[in-house]
């Protein structure tokens, strides 16, 4: 890794691939600084997802699928020693970020065009192909669930929003963020208010951040406020993104997610959950717990600005929860919108074209097959 | 105000005076450090109450009550000068934390000491003795309520808290902490977790530490996290202290409680709150809002670790919410323990002996005179 520094774009963009390196952008240094760093193999990558140097769901399968892509460049072209790194880079990546499915299906995708590959060069040109492929149908998914979600919206409605999911956690508007976006375009939306979200605090120094400077003029609250004046009915919407969906509608997303969709629900607000189908877990299975990562307690601890943790105080740091279907009003993705409040859930057969169309899911995929076990 | 650093007592405490001077535990400092200020005045007290050296609804009273004798000590005594600066710090004190009543009526009561006071000599010791007479009924309140808070308890109980409510809030055991602290001691509570409480940190960085530093195991999130294991059934108890507590039941108290009371009650757990009888504010009409302190943008900002708030984002921080009685198990006082969610009620004949012996109400006082209008 090697820092650089760039001059500003005109819009927030979290990655750029030019001329063979991949640049992304430190989120950690945000909002004071628009700092670029150079990432030349997987582990490269693997390092910036754990550190959090950037984040978000659908970015960082598109990251993933870079590290692979910079991997197959950079290791020497014998095939054994080619396939070799790779599956190690494989395993590295894998592990950076466990509750992502998108990073998951990124890799998936990535290994099954290494197993059905015939030499390295070709292999690593496929993997390139792969990557802007997927970026490329991130940038459209964006612009598409930003439209489909904006028009479920009334006009003046009060959004609220949790973590981070735009520009910043995707390559193109966001997701939930493409969404308040649209509404805000189309008069449908009055005012955006954005959680901290704790411990990380994407929503105070990433949401906050890149909406102010596309001019949004938004609203900063910790969580307590979002939940009293939740029950307190002063908004209409609760949009967020997701890090996984299964089947019936449940949600994996962002630490709070839960229980703000809760709240929402008893202080009138619609839930609406907006992720590209990259999202989807098939195979999630009610009854099998998906892996939730555990963060430091440093990244809890760290607030208070107090050099040690006391000893004999526990911190637990989970950063996912799974909020259950019935507390969705909407899922939104690129491709169609599910009620799972009302007893819908992702009919594999509406997916038919896009899921065959998808970069990632060529025929023969682990998604296009789990599709297929379930009709 | 003159900083000391001070031997650590052996039992953390928040406010000593002693050879006339009032010596006030920074609790900006913890965990870190345990450093004593010296205040002299009744601004010098204000200050510290605005500036967050001391907190805590039952503690700001006592350190309001004594600086209002320390002014009275330090003022020249000739008639005229001495009554205007005493009503100069009334108002000085009164407006240094709106929401918290026990301020109030400290207040309340020294400016009826005041009025009926022939002397400036007698008024000062009038004002000293009062003083102290509320400081020895906040520490025997404290024992009292951990005991009548600690019966309703089943062996075992994971109890979850929010803010702090211990000894650096009240100078005895606390309200909620010493309810929670009773409960360890008679093996009745086997976990307890604490909220961060976003932004001024009083879970992460007062409760935690005092709990740890009298041998409880305590367990620290965030306030979403606390959210989300709340709705899975995680905890039997919500306890809780109070800024102000209405006739029906209903409680001002830090941001978040009733958030986390409205999932207490939907995830199965108990919800209790505990508060001396100052806390009781009688003329709070259901009709009418009381004051909500909004405390400064920065103060949640600084988390960020930015330097500067971006141009455009606007953040709201108020720092109490209401909670209706309907959410409210039980309400532990130093003399009675009431169901609101029953349908009950303070009844002001109930607190018939116990008015009368307060000592902040002599006959006479707002308190009495309310208390009988309402009989």
């Amino acid at each position: 890794m090697k820092p650089i520094q760039n001059t500003t774009p005109s819009v927030l963009t979290p990655l750029i691939f030019e001329e063979g390196t991949l640049k992304i952008l430190d989120q950690r240094l945000l909002p004071d600084e628009e700092r670029y760093v150079n990432l030349y193999r997987a582990d490269d990558v693997a390092q910036a997802i754990e550190c959090m140097m950037l984040r978000g769901a659908p970015l960082i399968g598109v990251a993933a699928a870079f590290g692979l892509a910079l991997e197959a460049g950079a290791l020497p072209h014998d095939e054994k020693t080619f396939r070799a790194g790779l599956d190690r880079a494989l395993e590295r990546l894998a592990s950076s970020r466990p509750t992502a499915i998108n990073l998951n299906r990124a890799l998936v995708e990535g290994s099954r065009q290494i197993a059905v590959g015939t030499h390295p060069d070709q292999i690593a040109r496929e993997l390139l192909a792969a990557a802007h492929r997927l970026m490329r149908f991130e940038i459209e998914a964006s612009a598409r669930m930003g439209q489909a979600g904006a028009a479920h919206l009334d006009p003046g409605s009060r959004i609220l929003t949790h973590c981070n999911t735009g520009r910043l956690a995707t390559v193109g508007e966001g997701t939930a963020l493409a969404v308040v976006r649209q509404a805000f375009r189309e008069g449908r939306a009055c005012r955006v208010t954005c959680t901290e979200t704790r411990p990380w605090l994407q929503g105070a120094r990433l949401t906050a951040y890149e909406l102010v400077r596309d001019g949004v003029a938004t609203e900063l609250v910790t969580e307590s406020v979002a939940g009293d004046r939740l029950l307190r009915h002063d908004f209409d919407w609760l949009i967020v993104g997701a890090d996984r969906i299964g089947p019936d509608g449940r949600v994996a997303n962002k630490m709070g997610t839960h229980m703000l969709s809760q709240l929402a629900r008893i202080g009138g607000a619609h839930v609406m959950v907006v992720a590209p189908t990259t999202t989807i877990d098939w195979s999630w299975d009610a009854d099998h717990p998906i892996p939730i990562e555990h963060r430091s307690a440093e990244e809890v601890w760290q607030a208070t600005g107090s050099r040690r943790i006391p000893q004999g105080l526990r911190i637990e740091n989970p950063v996912f929860d799974v909020t259950p279907p019935e507390l969705v009003d909407w899922i939104i993705t690129e491709d169609c919108g599910i009620e799972p409040v009302r007893g819908q859930s992702f009919d594999p057969a509406r997916f038919g074209i896009p899921v065959a169309q998808h970069p990632m899911d060529p025929p023969g995929s682990i998604f296009q097959s789990l599709n297929e076990s379930e009709e």
